[in-house]
């Protein structure tokens, strides 16, 4: 099974480094010189492609704009498997089936990453534990589907969830797009800029994300534009709440919204905690 | 030298703990017979205090509420050292420095915690190389003050900071208290009730401390309510901005609000981590 996998950023990077540690044959496939030298020098990659015409499984780890352009032209090998890492599905879904192909595609977001970006990020055991997401439609192939499950739990991934595109991208707004912008916005305060020394744990969980990669995450945001303004409608609406509690000195009403945020968090932690045993 | 500390929460019975751990004879006042036990069982206090009367340092590891009552009713040895641990600061000044006192306070801030509570989640590590803020007034006595921060360097703490009780208040407002509400709303998103599955380290990080003990937490936010309001209100309008250019499906302000916000919290992240170095 020859695979190759374009985009060497961290999680391209991280496909390959696992999946080689695994005993499997992964080319390389990156615009840049200096990310394939990283990979091969670190063993990530047996070596480099320059085509796709020739592999078995794809793994396009690639920004959505790039990874639509390669999923509508690039060229497959008949019945080759092609599978992408977008954090948004519902868009490449269409891009794929607004017409016949000849490769057979699966859509899987990995729930895995670091405040760094780039092949120096990356290593094989990156996956270790994690939830991947894989995205099935009604012409989705089972065997396809299957491989690339089974690759899956070889990167390591702890946990394969299987939802439709639409319930990915809903879920996925307020599991992962809004946290960036609220950590983005909340570092942004005046008192913020000059806090060492004042900050701890919750501090630090709150902006940990900020430092988003703007060109990427905008693509992201865009692609999944009504799903997440609706989670950001919803939560500046909720926030308004405690802020008129704050206003009108009315410490009932504080009490209320913490205590209601308290059991909500308390009831569906244990349903995640449940999922992931 | 006899130090009583009041109140075997995980802060309180931390206090205890550590400074056991470093050789101190601590006693433990607490209404509530099963901490006291607890805190005996486990070694975190040599016995129990019924008064603060021949205690040479107290530490006040109480509500904020219960805290003014104690600064402001209870009854101290002459020159004693008298140390609170609260959230903030300046209304605890206030009512300190209301009157003349026999004792000599100094107000405190541990930068620790844990998301659970109580005296179970104690320990003697959990200051360890965390912040603590001291608070210093115009009417702060010297040698009280010093003796303080050498009990805090027993306690494992990394780092004291030194500033005023309104500075304290007004940086804590963005640090931490507002931290707690941000999560308590995340989590309150409908999707958030059922994504197992879906969740990574930024949703993790996003609502870890959603679960709030509420009414703890509304008295702090009460005791610093213009300071809070302030950063909530500014949290509010910048998130309105990314609103914004969703809702008018504007590309170019989004990167450009995610940009600012990347280089804002670059910039001051660096000089947080000059300051713990």
């Amino acid at each position: 099974m020859k695979i190759v996998v374009s985009g060497l950023g961290i999680i391209g990077a991280s496909v390959c480094a696992s999946l080689r540690a695994a005993g499997y044959t992964v080319y390389g496939k990156n615009r840049g010189r200096d990310a394939l030298e990283y990979a091969l020098e670190h063993g990530y990659i047996d070596g480099e492609a320059t085509t796709y015409e020739d592999a078995d499984v794809v793994f396009l780890a690639l920004p959505p704009d790039i990874t639509m352009r390669e999923l509508d032209t690039a060229i497959f090998q008949d019945g080759a498997i092609v599978a992408d890492i977008c954090g948004i599905k519902g868009l490449i879904e269409d891009v794929v089936y607004s017409k016949p192909r000849n490769y057979r595609y699966v859509g899987t977001h990995p729930m895995a990453g670091k405040e760094t970006s780039g092949v120096r990020s990356a290593s094989a055991t990156l996956f270790r534990g994690a939830n991947l997401i894989l995205t099935r439609h009604e012409k989705t192939d089972e065997k396809a589907f299957q491989t690339v499950k089974d690759l899956a739990v070889q990167m390591g991934f702890g946990y394969l969830l299987e939802c439709s595109a639409a319930v990915h991208d809903k879920k996925i707004a307020i599991t992962s797009q809004l946290a960036h912008i609220v950590a983005n916005a909340y570092a942004k305060s005046d008192e913020a800029q000059d806090c060492g020394g004042f900050t701890g744990g919750s501090f630090q969980d709150m902006t940990r994300i900020a430092g988003v990669d703007e060109a990427m995450w905008t693509q992201l945001y865009f692609c999944n534009r009504e799903n997440l303004l609706f989670e950001l409608e919803g939560l500046v609406e909720r926030l308004g709440k405690y802020r008129d509690a704050l206003a009108q000195n009315d410490e009932g009403k504080m009490k209320d919204l913490l205590r209601e945020g308290r059991i909500l968090h308390e009831t569906s932690k244990k349903k995640r905690e449940k999922i992931s045993d």
